[in-house]
């Protein structure tokens, strides 16, 4: 692996080094969208616990679909809990990103050197990236100059069998303290639902085009009153061989490197030329 | 204007041609965030009433900050009511992004032709782009092959004066149905808060890098427990004079061209040659 800065480090570069790995221990902030109590987050603790010092903040119940969403009109509230073992956890009443908020501000007092996400109960690939309180979470924390990463393991089950994703999970974060990252880098990992042995290794990725197909299921509440209820299809567009669903779908766990400058640069320049005033 | 296809279009361009305008009028989805009884959407419809045939499906309540969130975990409602004078409107219980969902599949039962988000009270430029629900709106449509727009006024007061912002949304929105532009097709436009003839027209722009530096307000409520309020300051990281936040500040409406393909492929370009596995 080399240690060569890169196209990609366009701004100033924070590196989580091997360096101070040896010298003093970095500290990891994890977080989901699943809650604190979530098997995943524990799984994501074990995976990656003599790696660092790791602090949890975690929201106090599920928010899976929360995307990006803050907290504004309303207060939150923090609760130390005794919920993983021999690490500090806080259980939040907001969402994943209002959970790094808070974890800087008002937990850690400083940005942590990592932030990791998960282990995501069901998949975050695709066009579920933008949907994800998981993967929200980890932009979050990029955003506020720290690098991260989510993890997604594809299977919602509460019993789902983490081993592959706990060695996918350990390996990619050993390769980001010891790789000079830049400070705004998020990976988003997806790991297929199969036995440890049958996952081929991690391929690097591009966003699929792939999403659900919506539909409202409809049906007449107990009172008589019409509602609707979010259910779907999920569909994959995109056919390319380089996309996260074409490497799950191939036992490969997926890798996407995401950014949160969402202007599309090839449309800007198509504007410019085209839309006189 | 040119009608020229442009590198933008990868994929299959869906226009809303100038044709269609004159042969049949397209179908304009309104959507917001403040919620359906705003000023602000009242004066998106003002501003493009003429131009296609409205419908206005929008949050009951204000939805600011809840970025790209889905209901997944309860049921929605839908209410047809009277708000706005001769437009078909309908109030709905979700977020924004569900919004464009119900109004798609259960109120116009097809793809509208343009969705319009907005016009928000305040801003939404730079990062603030992830955390809004009025361009999450938008960029939902696009995800389902809608182009769109999403409008902000730099103004939070709900007596803003939106006599400049109806005219760069008519302008643009105009220029929107007269152009060849791609199914996936996203702006994020806002506008200064400034009287009209201090506006010296827009400029294409990038998504600056700037950002809330937050804080949270803590406090006791009247029970003694404990409780923290997000609050923060809005910095600007980025010098660049190609950005929106340079445009607003010199009395430009800015019009930031937005993708969903979040993949950052200057750091997947560099992880593919480093990461050895």
């Amino acid at each position: 692996m080399t240690k060569k800065s890169s196209a990609a480090s366009k701004k100033t570069s924070k590196p989580v080094s091997q360096t101070r790995v040896k010298k003093e221990k970095p500290v990891i902030l994890i977080t989901n969208d699943d809650g604190v109590t979530a098997p995943g987050i524990k799984n994501l603790v074990e995976a990656v616990k003599d790696l660092g010092q790791i602090y949890v903040v975690a929201p106090d119940k599920p928010q899976s679909g929360m995307g990006h969403a803050i907290t504004i009109g309303h207060p939150l509230r923090l609760h130390k809990i005794h919920s993983i073992e021999n690490v500090e956890t806080w259980s939040c009443t907001g969402t994943p990103v209002d959970c790094v908020k808070l974890a800087v501000d008002k937990v850690l007092h400083r940005k942590p050197d990592l932030c990791l996400s998960g282990i995501n109960h069901g998949a975050n690939h695709s066009i579920n990236v933008i949907y994800s309180g998981t993967m929200s979470a980890a932009v979050e924390a990029a955003i506020e100059s720290i690098p991260s990463a989510g993890f997604s393991l594809l299977d919602y089950s509460i019993e789902a069998d983490f081993t592959g994703a706990r060695k996918y999970v350990r390996l990619i974060v050993e390769k980001m303290l010891s790789s000079k990252l830049d400070k705004h880098t998020v990976l988003n990992v997806n790991i297929p639902s199969v036995p440890v042995e049958l996952l081929k290794g991690f391929k690097i990725c591009r966003q699929a085009y792939a999403k659900y197909v919506e539909d409202f299921i409809e049906r007449n509440d107990p009172h008589g009153r019409h509602y609707y209820w979010l259910t779907g299809e999920f569909v994959n567009f995109d056919k390319g061989k380089d996309t996260d669903v074409w490497a799950l779908d191939n036992n490969y766990v997926s890798v996407v490197p995401v950014e949160f400058d969402l202007t599309n640069y090839a449309l800007k320049a198509q504007l410019e030329k085209t839309w006189k005033q």
